[in-house]
């Protein structure tokens, strides 16, 4: 009895998180062309807060509310497709150890989202010192996430 | 005189043109990589409304409001990256008339923006009939403007 409820269990699971995944990529090559294409946004937005907090560009509190908004949104996005079973090979530098470690890599993840939201905060209050130290703070997590799951 | 202030004027509109595009865009692959970014983020985004309105996928209140925020939000970024000269060719179906009627390509743009937000008031709100119609009218934006712009 033990045995068949681990089991159920089991089927269960799979059957959800396949029909998630089904209903969400029609297949993996999708997942991987979605999260890269939110990957790209999210690079461009921070390269651009980038450029104001290393002072090369200049600072203007409209658009760099606006990059860090754009950061704060996508930072949630991409995480279900990077869980995609079979999205790991190819035209992707996504590790498969996301996926076989889903919950380190959720967290580490959340992290990002967490720190993204903070630097819109401090980017809507247009002080310049905590936009820096959220920045940095955020920059950390994008790091600490690559150097994990990034081939 | 009248003559050297068309000029200079003319000189000024191309510095802080290029500027602009050379700040924003190192190459124009970039600025056609950005916007297609941009787009399939819209089109995922789209769809996956598309198939609650259209009674394919059950409705959500909260997924159903995240993508419309995103396309709210998305809406707003690809027209700069539309208007880099020499980014009409190759990899991009892109009609270089986006840049030799760009008023007429803003205001399509804009339609989107507009329409875009509307419906994500009404996804805030949860009426589906509203959401329905600002589904449909959002719809139209990008149809008209495919239509126009786009190879």
């Amino acid at each position: 009895m033990h045995y068949k409820i681990k089991l159920l269990t089991l089927i269960l699971i799979l059957v959800v998180t396949c029909g998630v995944a089904w209903a969400q990529f029609a297949k993996p090559e999708d997942a991987v062309s979605y999260r890269k294409a939110v990957m790209q946004v999210i690079g461009r937005h921070f390269g651009q807060m980038a450029a104001v907090v290393k002072d090369q560009q200049p600072y203007d509190k409209d658009a760099f509310e606006l990059n860090s908004k754009v950061v704060a949104m996508m930072a949630r996005l991409p995480w279900e497709a990077s869980l995609v079973p079979g999205s790991y090979a190819g035209d992707t530098t996504l590790k498969e150890k996301a996926l076989k470690d889903r919950d380190g890599f959720l967290a580490a993840a959340r992290k990002f989202e967490d720190a993204s939201q903070e630097l819109q905060t401090a980017a809507a209050s247009g002080d310049r010192g905590a936009i820096k130290s959220k920045f940095g703070a955020t920059a950390k997590t994008c790091s600490a996430c690559h150097k994990a799951y990034r081939k």
